[in-house]
């Protein structure tokens, strides 16, 4: 059934159910940021593959929301159907509030299926449209209801991270939680986020590609604590060691029926953000919420001491791979055409022959000249560039290790260089450094020192339109809160433990695109009469290319900093390269005024 | 009647009204940071006169709370009373609300005078205490009833600021006004805040030390705009330039009358943190309040060029008198002995040979040595130190003048000066300058700007505990919103126009105490694909004494930007200074480098 056909049989079941207005966003019922097969209902219903998109559809009109990374893929997928592209952020397009403020009529139904939208996003909704009286009705998964082959959820063995790995057991995690509970008077404490789920119970698994996680829910009580999950993913001995922690399992669609027998008084601790409409409403209303950021997601930020640790073992053997690539890609080149995907998947192969690797921590982006200006390209066999003996190669890439995940970014030199990138290059390498190398008052937020990353290229009129720094989970995902380096305005205070990424960067449409990217974590770093400070602590070691640089625009200070760092890449990773690679290791990470 | 008196007769007429516990903060009825004598109640009732504290008083117990600049002076003022002191962010000392959680009875009685407590402020206990059913009584003003010999509202002619000075007329402004008020759908604006009203109404006065304004109500309707004040201030000029404004008067008391009558449908726009609670709750229950800053203080927040044009002309006068007060200084204390109270006073006599000038804008800081450590130190006639051919003195001051408001902090040696006090010193410039050349995407706060000026401190584990900037108004309040540089979270975006200080600072208890601060005016500064930056223009020019440098310390950078600021400072203080004056300048301002 084509786009066109599948959108008459939606508006019939909307008719039937009195919908006037149906949305569909790009989410699962856990608000993850990769989905299953299973979740991709947006795309089945617009034709649109990326990532992220809301799409909406009346009587009339079909619409489809998308951001800029996406708007001439998007454009393209819909051309031949009906949906119309609304632009994010652009003049001119009204956003899905706006619209629906708009349109929506005075006393009207929406439609949306309350498994896969936040209690926070409806109760949105229902904030702009109060005057309208307008009714949202979540009980119904229309889309689902005309997909007839629909992927099934998938079903592979979760599987026990260890405390080797782990650093704290299930049942000193549950101890945590539950003096958290006890501080804030709840009784229960419900977590959709598969996430702080996998890290709650030390269980990681293989339902979300890229993100280790198990598809479930969770519920912890001062008493109980259960894992609500499809038991055919766990094997006996997750069985057994989840029934040791204290964990008991129940059926995945049981959490409902188990919220609705929730005693009248209970105070039930959630993040309305991260819990479906369905769960929220499932909830007796007599309960009282307490909405507030899931209490797991910043014990999972501060990493304990085992996982930075192995952290640090996940990054050498990371930059290990990462630096036999770019020696192949430079040797290789000389004599032969490689393409963008090449490149990618050779990365790839230096990457599994690591030990503990278990797959790549997000989509490579292996781009070249102009199109690293595109800050997420993903290049496609039948239409990716031809790498040439000049310009910038940008590659953004991370593994997922037993010894935690990584995220790194190196522009190199293929060749000559224009002043301009070399200008650019060294502009980035600024800011990158001046923050690494900074040292701030505790309670200092990641959203202030963003500017420490910023000023350099500010100073040059030149801004990059993306955060500077996210956290990254542990075996988890590749993007992780409670904190981050960003202009967004947050006032979570960076903790020793956290770890995060460094990447500034320079986009230049048309030309070409620039990213320096390393992983850090917070330390402790000197404690004086105006209190603590702290620093970072690099955790990847890989060559920053110094044929990229202008020496010359390096104050005194910034050259320290990196003939330091280049005598620590050499040292740590030369016992995990091959003579050949070593020796070429050592040249590109001379001292910086050395010819 | 000594304070133990007072109290005696405080508790008969809280057993009077039924109350358990009556609070008096340092307040008035328009929320000022400074107060007429008449407000002084809180100082009458405990007999400590700093300018900040809050007194509590139960049949049992009398506790005054005060912040850190004050603990000496309270302890001393209080010894002989009932009061006991409790420290502010002190370990070991609740807050007043947390003290209010533990002691208030369930369904107790606090008493409050409602004229002085902000609509905010009260909320705040009220939320605290929600779980007490604790009732607020508000309206009585107990400690007005007790003070017989209270000194009067004082009565003096308030003044136009003419066009020239203001560069934009009150129908101009209230024009500016009526459009947000419509944007908000408010038929009302209430206006509590002194600022604000000399702002709207460009009247001035000298109700209140230091900051020249005139204690009255405002409120604005499509229709009216009408000034609620004691008429016998207001001579008939001034009445008439207010008439022809299209300002009504009425009188100040009858402000309450006219919110009682408001029709009920009525919509008021407020902010509850700057408004007193007795006349929030004249307000008919019926009307909606939207609660939000005031509108009038961002449009005062932002400069216009004819301010600006002022603004710069008072600062040129401003330093002017200080550089001749540096000079006398530095020749007179060859010769004799000078004391901080000395000092101060032949500053406000350089200060007063400036045309135009008024007022101080605040209470002179001249802080020899040790003294300089203390954050607000003023030096007392019997107590002040004895300035010596050695070490820095701190002095922070500024004037009123019709071409607008100042406030500039200069630290000089007076002799020879220790390694440390030059580290400091140096450190102290870096971060002044690292702030004042930073250039900054357009939407960036000053919250996120003050870890620029903070960064070459904590690198060396060195923090100040106090903002890095303020706002300054115009010829009024030298502290004003919206705007503030400082580690506590603002989301105020900086804008072209805002005028604020910059005045990193280096205090060590017991030794010295050094900042320098610049007050400078935000400017376009360039406009890119990146977007637009702004960048700070100075406005203060006073030698920053090279006596006190390490020069060694500074970048090539930031010895350009020392040495064209004091170019700059020569050129544009020469032509008013007298030939002796002038030269010596000239040595003070030349290039760090030469000998």
């Amino acid at each position: 059934m084509n786009i066109n056909g599948k959108l008459k049989e939606l508006r019939k079941l909307m008719e039937d159910e009195g919908i006037d207005i149906y949305i569909e966003p790009s989410a699962d019922p856990h608000q993850s940021e990769y989905l299953a097969e299973h979740y991709k209902s947006r795309a089945f219903i617009t034709g649109f593959t990326g990532s992220a998109g809301t799409a909406l559809v009346t009587k009339e009109e079909a619409i489809l929301w998308t951001d800029g990374r996406y708007f001439i893929q998007a454009e393209n997928q819909i051309r031949d159907n009906e949906f119309k592209l609304y632009k994010m952020n652009t003049p001119g397009y009204p956003s899905l509030h706006e619209w629906l403020e708009e349109n929506a009529r005075y006393g009207g139904i929406i439609g949306l299926n309350g498994k896969i939208f936040s209690q926070g996003a409806v109760e949105q909704i229902e904030e702009k449209l109060s005057e309208k009286k307008v009714k949202i009705h979540h009980e119904d998964d229309l889309i689902g209801r005309i997909w007839e082959d629909r992927p099934e959820l998938p079903i592979r063995d979760a599987f026990i991270l260890e405390e080797e790995y782990s650093g704290k057991t299930t049942a000193e995690k549950l101890k945590e939680v539950r003096l958290e509970m006890e501080k804030k008077k709840a009784t229960h404490f419900v977590l959709g986020s598969l996430d702080d789920i996998a890290w709650l119970y030390n269980i990681r698994g293989w339902d979300v590609e890229n993100n280790p996680v198990v598809i479930s829910y969770a519920m912890v009580t001062e008493e109980f604590a259960i894992l609500f999950v499809d038991d055919r993913k766990i094997p006996e001995t997750v069985k057994s060691a989840l029934y040791d922690s204290g964990v008991v399992l129940a059926k995945y669609e049981s959490i409902e029926e188990h919220l609705k027998r929730l005693s009248k008084d209970s105070t039930v601790l959630l993040q309305k953000d991260r819990i479906n409409t369905s769960l929220f409403h499932a909830i007796p209303k007599s309960c009282r919420i307490i909405d507030s950021e899931n209490i797991t997601t910043t014990m999972k930020g501060i990493k304990n001491s085992v996982e930075i640790k192995n952290q640090e073992e996940a990054y050498l053997k990371d930059c290990a791979a990462l630096t036999g690539f770019f020696h192949w890609l430079h040797k290789e080149i000389e004599d032969r055409d490689i393409t963008e995907v090449e490149a990618s998947e050779k990365l790839m192969k230096f990457r599994m022959e690591q030990q503990g690797f278990l797959q790549p921590s997000f989509g490579t982006i292996a781009a070249y000249g102009p199109n690293a200006a595109m800050m997420h390209y993903a290049p496609a066999e039948d239409s990716c560039a031809v790498l040439q003996k000049k310009g910038l190669f940008l590659v953004d890439s991370g593994g997922q290790y037993y010894n935690g995940t990584t995220d790194i970014t190196r522009t190199v030199a293929l060749g000559e260089l224009t002043d301009p990138e070399k200008r650019d290059f060294t502009l980035v390498l600024k800011g990158h450094i001046n923050l690494l190398a900074s040292r701030f008052l505790h309670g200092t937020s990641g959203h202030v020192l963003d500017v420490l990353a910023r000023q350099p290229l500010w100073k040059e009129g030149i801004d990059y339109k993306s955060g500077t720094g996210h956290g990254v989970g542990y075996l988890l995902n590749v993007h992780e809160g409670p904190h981050r380096i960003a202009t967004a305005p947050n006032n979570v205070a960076m903790e020793p433990g956290m770890v995060v990424t460094v990447e500034p960067g320079v986009y230049r449409e048309g030309m070409h695109g620039i990213r320096t990217e390393n992983v850090a974590v917070v330390k402790e770093d000197m404690e004086t009469e105006s209190g603590r400070f702290l620093g970072f602590q690099v955790l990847s070691y890989c060559y920053i290319d110094r044929d990229c640089l202008i020496p010359e625009m390096l104050s005194d200070e910034e050259k320290l900093w990196l003939d330091q760092y280049h005598m620590n890449v050499y040292e740590k990773l030369k016992d995990r390269l091959n003579d050949e690679v070593g020796e070429w290791l050592k040249e590109k990470t001379r001292p910086i005024d050395e010819k």
